[in-house]
């Protein structure tokens, strides 16, 4: 899978809530309390289970989410990761 | 809730998985793969939500999960903290 061009990621991102993190893309959630971060966290994890792509996820001040996005095997960003973004925006 | 002192935290650590890092406590898991990981997540947020005590949780790597417990209305490590840890330890 090849990797996107600057300007594609750029396009990609347009209007989303993601923004580039060098090699990778992420993006930042706040609900309304633990469990709601756990219960949001648990559809992303469906969604990356179906896509086979998977997340850096990480929980923090007991209410907010961070996904993270990159194509490890590429080393770096790739259709799969915007595919996947897309995926996780119709969540929430 | 009083801080724990250094040697009281270093006497509640000793021979667990967690160490110190500044005014948290942190451990390192390896699952067999994302689904696990992700289950060991759920197993990990119902403790915390029993304990009312919640930990930063990092899922990376597909398979890999940080947890970092502090008690951040105190600024630091409190018997809350261990007690969460020890109950979490025993899940694996």
């Amino acid at each position: 899978m090849p990797l996107l061009t600057d300007e594609q990621i750029a396009d990609g991102l347009h209007d989303s809530g993601w923004r580039r993190e060098g090699d990778a893309i992420a993006r930042d959630w706040k609900l309304d309390d633990f469990a709601g971060a756990i219960a949001f966290v648990d559809e992303v994890a469906q969604l990356a289970e179906e896509a086979n792509h998977h997340p850096d996820i990480l929980v923090h001040g007991w209410n907010k989410v961070r996904l993270t996005l990159s194509t490890h095997s590429e080393g770096g960003i790739t259709a799969a990761d915007l595919a996947l973004a897309g995926r996780i925006d119709a969540l929430r």
